[in-house]
């Protein structure tokens, strides 16, 4: 069994696209998870900013939701298994990179995936970890929260970021934040308040507005908020699919199945 | 420990039975799934074309559907191990390798077993593997559909394969065709339309007609045709056990257990 | 992190209390399990013969049968973590190594505790393989069943062993017979018929009686008869505990707990 | 992948503080079980002894109640992984080292991490091991009930302590004393009786008390009285928060989360 073989089935297999050298940058994690807050604010910053795709990375531990393993199927018919994306931007001071996924890991490769993660960043002088998510409350839904081993990170935003006061956060967001801290990085977790399960891309905006003052990101509002406007679109879309009403689909052909679960 | 115990716990155990001079093979896989549509064609292939069989696979992670482990016990007494089985079929432009099995891995040892898979074929130069499967849907279930890194495979057939436009797929089916192409080889899913979990022969039967066709596989419809029909008076058979209609058991003596499970 | 670590957390360890020379024994294994027949029949071998105890085994996929970890407490206030047990004897041709146990393992270490089994009596030269166990059946329930892969080893006992025609055997007894026979050891199974979940002594009596003929083994009947009796008795004991019926405890002082499960 | 990142990934990390030189410490454990009464017994212990702090731990396989990975966020806006943490205690005969944790291992990794904490304390010299746990029983609600490799250490105590009779042990608890007899060290298990699944203070003092004497550990009662009477309270006040009553938040502003689940 070589090395690399060995490596699929433990650690992740990180495929490099670009190796550019950057100077301590920052990492920006923000995967599927409450109100899907990180995931819709970094493909936010990923979509207008146009950042270096550096790298992707797969793993054993990136299964699906329900923890079976498969692969999405594209509109063009192409596929791909459930991945890692890192972009680096470094038009920017402090540079960043940017992490996303379609899913998080499973439970019990939380640890070894974020582990895997902190080493990739770390081979870029990365010593700044920040995590976004969403924070599932019935009040208050405009409020971002924080937590950090250093909590002088959002001395310049407290009338806009508040502390949170207790409580868990699982996944991925947590155990980045845990395991950074354990590696002496400077950790900050900001997540965006948010009613329910449903995609709030209000929320992320939220984020994506406090965050983008803290790192310097010169992100064009207008096009967030037509971002917004698009996704509670789909969610318009998306409840008519649940509630059983036919729609016609973008460049299908008579015959052909709808974008469902293949199962 | 010694290192073929440690394979034991953690990667395929390949027996080979015979060692063929194979030019490019295409790996060809069939498993149980939706519909059973994939192991049907695969398990008609192997009858129809005869094949040589050149090695069998035990893992740890080749777990009975329940999660548990066992033995399957033969109509003669003897027994086996969940197994996966390879053939190679050589009398043929491209050559191919069949591989079919009694059962899918368990979600944790999907991509440990795949990539046992694709090693043991590389070992023979395999570029190119196909998946077969099924799809579960309600409507058109004549329809054979695609997934594919390169379809310029199925260029010449597109009057008879459908693409996959979205979705999902599960399974030893997807993972396959994911880490295959994460080594940069061709690959193919082709999944059979069917209606339901019952086994299909005929979602296979169009399965098997397109990939014959694909490859130049000569086979005989006939057998095909009749293969169905077995099948579909196995199903008969099997609904009057399911309804608890006692029927005679070849072979069997008074006082003998019926084929059934022993827990 | 030393080898004997390693060891602990993915093999068993082994402690050995003897170390006796052995011509060619056959392990013979008895484990909790349908009905409870192949472990009371162990159990009965084990009193009725005093064999040698020659080494126990301690696993972390020795899970309780809730899949949690813990220990049995004894009526005397110590307490054991999960174990196997192995018993030499060697007064008899063939000389047999008994295996019995408190528990099963989990699903995903059965491979894993299977191969430490047989690697450890292969170092005695053993190289035939008997699982006692039980089959659940409504009827014919003084039928003993055989699964082998040698059905030579039941020529002389046709009339009084059937040979199982199908199903799937499950858990320890399968898995030890699976992985002996990719090993090339002679395997056989014998299962005695049992109506339900309950420990059935008669059962393993008459796998007790075929065994003991199979393999020269001199055991007194009288006391396997009262054995069973013992054993109905404890049964009714049992459901009177179940109905809630109080009943006094040997040994028991006022105020202590009864010998029911600390959670 | 190197040596440090493996161990992350299978072993306990374990942040050392202090390393002082001790003459053959008890390692006493106290984890969250039945009635919370190991937790309450050794937070008391640490509370009113005031140890020296020498070590923090993290793992894998120390999961959150529901399975999932994450972290904890304290009323500052800080947060922390899910850890072990020892204390040691020198100015006494004999001196000890305290264990204490938010959780249980997952049950998959009960004996990596029992091994993992009996290799630190061997490391210090410990021979001996004490459990603090709860043991769950409708009546006698009053007693202390022990299991032990070695009845000898509770002669001086027969009177206050009851010998177990039976039963199963689970959880860290019992594989911390079935572990530690496999190496040989005296193993002793103190269990509170206890009503229910609610923190039992009443059934912890009960522990306290036999231990404190037992290792001529001097504490001051009356301050276990009040923290009995501490507990009580919050649990009234969880009571109140379980019906939905709101309360004030000490150092809550306005607008700000509830310190409750961060799902």
């Amino acid at each position: 069994m070589s090395e690399e073989e060995y490596e699929t089935s433990t650690t992740m297999r990180i495929i490099e696209f670009e190796k550019p050298e950057l100077r301590a940058p920052v990492l920006v994690q923000g995967l599927p998870g409450v109100g899907f807050v990180g995931k819709i604010a970094i493909d936010y910053f990923i979509e207008e900013l146009k950042p270096l795709k550096i790298a992707e990375a797969y793993s054993t531990y990136l299964t699906l939701p329900d923890g079976d393993m498969g692969v999405k199927v594209e509109a063009n018919g192409t596929y791909t298994l459930p991945k890692y994306e890192f972009y680096a931007y470094h038009e920017n001071t402090p540079q960043i990179i940017f992490l996303t996924g379609d899913i998080q890991p499973s439970p019990w490769g939380q640890y070894r995936v974020a582990e895997d993660v902190l080493d990739f960043v770390a081979g870029f002088g990365c010593r700044t970890v920040i995590a976004l998510g969403g924070y599932s409350t019935p009040q208050n839904v405009e409020a971002v929260y924080a937590i950090s081993n250093d909590l002088s990170l959002i001395d310049d935003f407290k009338g806009r970021v508040k502390i949170a006061r207790g409580g868990v956060v699982k996944g991925a967001f947590g155990v980045l934040l845990g395991l950074g801290q354990k590696r002496g990085m400077n950790c900050l977790g900001l997540l965006g308040a948010t009613r329910g399960i449903y995609p709030d891309p209000r929320s992320s905006r939220n984020v994506v507005h406090v965050l983008a003052d803290m790192l310097n990101l010169s992100v064009n509002l207008t096009g967030l908020d037509q971002n917004i406007a698009d996704v509670e679109s789909k969610m318009k879309r998306l409840r008519r699919i649940q509630r059983g009403v036919p729609m016609p689909q973008e460049g299908s052909r008579e015959g052909e199945p709808p974008g469902a679960y293949i199962i």
